[in-house]
C-alpha cells in the first residue's frame, strides 16, 4: 500500500529464512482485514510503500535450525501477531504483549502475498491436520484473526451462559462475535446492523435480535429489549468514537464491554456514566494464538462456521479489488487463494 | 454545605419515619469523605444548602410498620448509598444500581447530623453486634464506605494472591486500598503518595514500597519497581485526569486498573495505550452493603485495622473545622462523635 486508495501488486526479493527461529512459508490463503482498510481510507502517501496482510494459512517451505515445532511440508495457520510463546505474556496467554514479538508489515513480509518469512515459529505457528484444498480451508483462515478476535470481544465482555450480549458491528468481527456469544452460552443476542446480508447471516450464527437504529435511538431499542436495563456483555466491534459511546449506553449496570475495533480516537468517552455505573470496559488486539486450540476443533468438527463471513474469493492480482470491495461495503470479507 | 468553603452547623425538622419501610436512626459516629471536598472546593452558593454526610454508625429509634429485620435499639451501620435489598442488582450484590435506592442528602437527611430518617431499612441497615462505644468502632465506621470503596477497587483491579499492586492516592480510600490489597493476598504493593504520615500508616498497612514521584517520573519508578513491566493491578483512588493518566501507564499489560476515584473529566484518556495493551478498566462507587457481611468479621477479630485512618475526632459544632482541616491536608479523615 503506497497511500489512502493505493494498493498494488508487486514483486519483491523473495523471502527466505533468516534467523534460527524463522520458517518460511509459501502463502496459500490470505484475506483483507477490516483493520486495513483504516490505512486504506487514510494512509499519507510514502515512496516505499508498506507490506500488507497479516492473516494467513500456508505451506512450510523451511525453517531454520533452531526451529522444533513445526517442519518442511506442513500446513500452518498464522496468527495476526507473532510472539515467541515462552515470555512472561505468552505464558499468561497474552501473545499480543509478546516480549519478542511483533506484526507483520513494517520490515517483515505481509499476508497478501506469496511467502512469508515467519519470526519466531516455534511460537507463532500452529499446525493444522488437514490437506491445503480442505473444504474447511476459509473457517481455519479466521482463526488468524477475526474469529479469534471475536471470541476475545466475547471472553472481555465477561459472557456466560445465560447474559444478554449485544453487538456492535456488523462486519466479519461483529459476525465472529456472534458465533462467540452462542458458542459460550449467551441466552439474547442482539446484533447492531444496517445491512440485510449480514443480517441475515448474523441470524444463522445465533443473533436473536437485530437493531437497525443508530445513536439513541438503537440505545433505546436495545434498552427495549433487555427489560430496560442494558445488555450484560457488549462488544464493541467498529472502534468509532460513536460506536463506542453507544456501546457504553447499552451495557447494564455491572456490565461489562469487549472492545477489539481499534479505537480512532485518544479517550474513551462517558468516563462518569460508565464509573457510575460500575461498568468494566475490557479488551484490546486479540491473543489469536491463544485462541486456536480452543477454537480449533470447532472448526474441525463443523460446530461453528466462521468462514461464511468470506463472500467473495479472488487471487493476489484481485487485492487491489477487494480493498475497494470492502472498502465500499459491497464485500463483507475478501479471501485470496493463491 | 452553602458552597464552597460555606459548611454551617444548624437545627432542622426532626427525622422521622415516614415510609412503612424507613427506620429512624440516631446518629452516634460519623465522618466526613474525601469526596465531601469535591463540593467544599468548587459547589456554587445556594440559599437552601445542602445536607451533607454519608457515612454513619447509629442507633435505631424507631421504624415503619414494612420493616423487618432492625428494631428499635439496634446499633447498625449504614452504607453510602440505601437500597431495598431485593431488586435484581441488589441480588447481584450491586446495591449502588439499585432500582428503588439513592443517596443520602438531597431531600434526605445526610450522615453528619443528629438523626436521619433511612428509607429501605430491611435492605440497607446491617446491625452491629457491638455497643455503641466500643473500642472497634472506628475500624466499623469505615464499613459504611472507605473500607469497602478500597475493598471494591482491589477487586475491580483483580488483586488476587501473589500480585503486584499499585495504589495511586494516599487518601483513606488509598489507605483501605492498601488494607485490601494484602488482605486479599498481593505480594508486592506500591503506594504513591507523597505525605509522610499517610506513607507511615500505609507501611503498617502492608505497603512493600512507597513512590513519592509524580508523572512520568512515578510511572518510571513503579517500572524499575515491577521488573519494568508495570503492575498486575492498580487501584485508582484519585479521580483526577492525572492520577488517572498515571494509573493507566503503570499497570501491566493485560493487567486491570480499578478506580474508585469520582472522575472529575468527561473522558477516560489514553484509548489507544490501553487498548494495544489489553488493559481492564473497572470500578465505580463501591456497593459497600454487599461488602460489609465479608468485612465484619475481620474488623471485629482485629485482623485489620481501617479506622486508623481517622486522625482526627471531633463533634457536631466542629464539623466545619473538620473539612478545612482535610481540605488543607492536616488531617485524613475526621470522625464526627455525638
Amino acid at each position: 500500500m503506497y497511500g489512502a486508495g493505493d494498493v498494488r501488486v508487486e514483486t519483491v526479493p523473495d523471502a527466505r529464512v533468516i534467523e534460527p527461529t524463522d520458517a518460511l512459508v509459501t502463502v496459500t490463503r490470505a484475506c483483507i482485514c477490516g483493520s486495513d482498510l483504516w490505512p486504506y481510507k487514510t494512509m499519507e502517501h510514502t515512496e516505499t510503500g508498506r507490506r500488507m496482510g497479516h492473516e494467513f494459512i500456508g505451506v512450510v517451505e523451511a525453517v531454520g535450525a533452531g526451529v522444533g515445532t513445526v517442519k518442511r511440508g506442513d500446513l500452518v495457520v498464522a496468527p495476526f501477531a507473532w510472539s515467541d510463546g515462552t515470555c512472561v505474556f505468552c505464558r499468561e496467554g497474552l501473545q499480543t504483549s509478546c516480549l519478542h514479538g511483533g506484526w507483520w508489515g513494517g520490515e517483515l513480509d505481509g499476508g497478501q502475498g506469496e511467502a512469508v518469512r515467519v519470526p519466531q515459529a516455534d511460537g507463532t505457528l500452529v499446525v493444522l491436520p488437514v490437506s491445503k484444498d480442505d473444504a474447511l480451508m476459509a473457517s481455519l483462515l479466521t482463526l488468524s484473526d477475526v474469529m479469534g478476535t471475536g471470541h476475545h470481544a466475547a471472553l472481555s465482555a465477561k459472557v456466560s451462559p445465560g447474559k444478554s450480549v449485544a453487538v456492535v458491528g456488523d462486519g466479519a468481527v461483529g459476525l465472529c462475535g456472534v458465533i462467540a456469544a452462542r458458542r459460550l452460552g449467551a441466552e439474547q443476542i442482539i446484533l447492531l446492523g444496517r445491512h440485510a446480508d449480514r443480517i441475515a447471516l448474523a441470524r444463522d450464527f445465533g443473533a436473536t435480535d437485530v437493531v437497525s437504529e443508530r445513536g439513541d435511538e438503537a440505545v433505546e431499542r436495545v434498552r427495549e429489549l433487555t427489560g430496560g436495563l442494558g445488555a450484560h456483555s457488549v462488544l464493541e466491534c467498529v472502534g468509532y468514537e460513536q460506536s463506542t459511546v453507544t456501546a457504553l449506553s447499552i451495557v447494564r449496570p455491572g456490565g461489562a464491554v469487549g472492545r477489539v475495533g481499534v479505537p480512532q480516537d485518544e479517550a474513551i468517552p462517558a468516563a462518569q456514566p460508565t464509573f457510575f455505573n460500575n461498568i468494566t470496559i475490557a479488551g484490546g488486539p486479540a491473543p489469536v494464538r491463544a485462541y486456536i486450540e480452543e477454537l480449533l476443533p470447532d472448526v474441525l468438527e463443523g460446530r461453528i462456521e466462521p468462514g461464511r463471513v468470506f463472500d467473495r474469493v479472488t487471487n493476489l492480482d484481485g487485492v487491489p479489488d477487494g480493498y475497494r470491495a470492502m472498502n465500499d461495503r459491497e464485500a463483507i470479507k475478501v479471501m485470496i487463494e493463491l
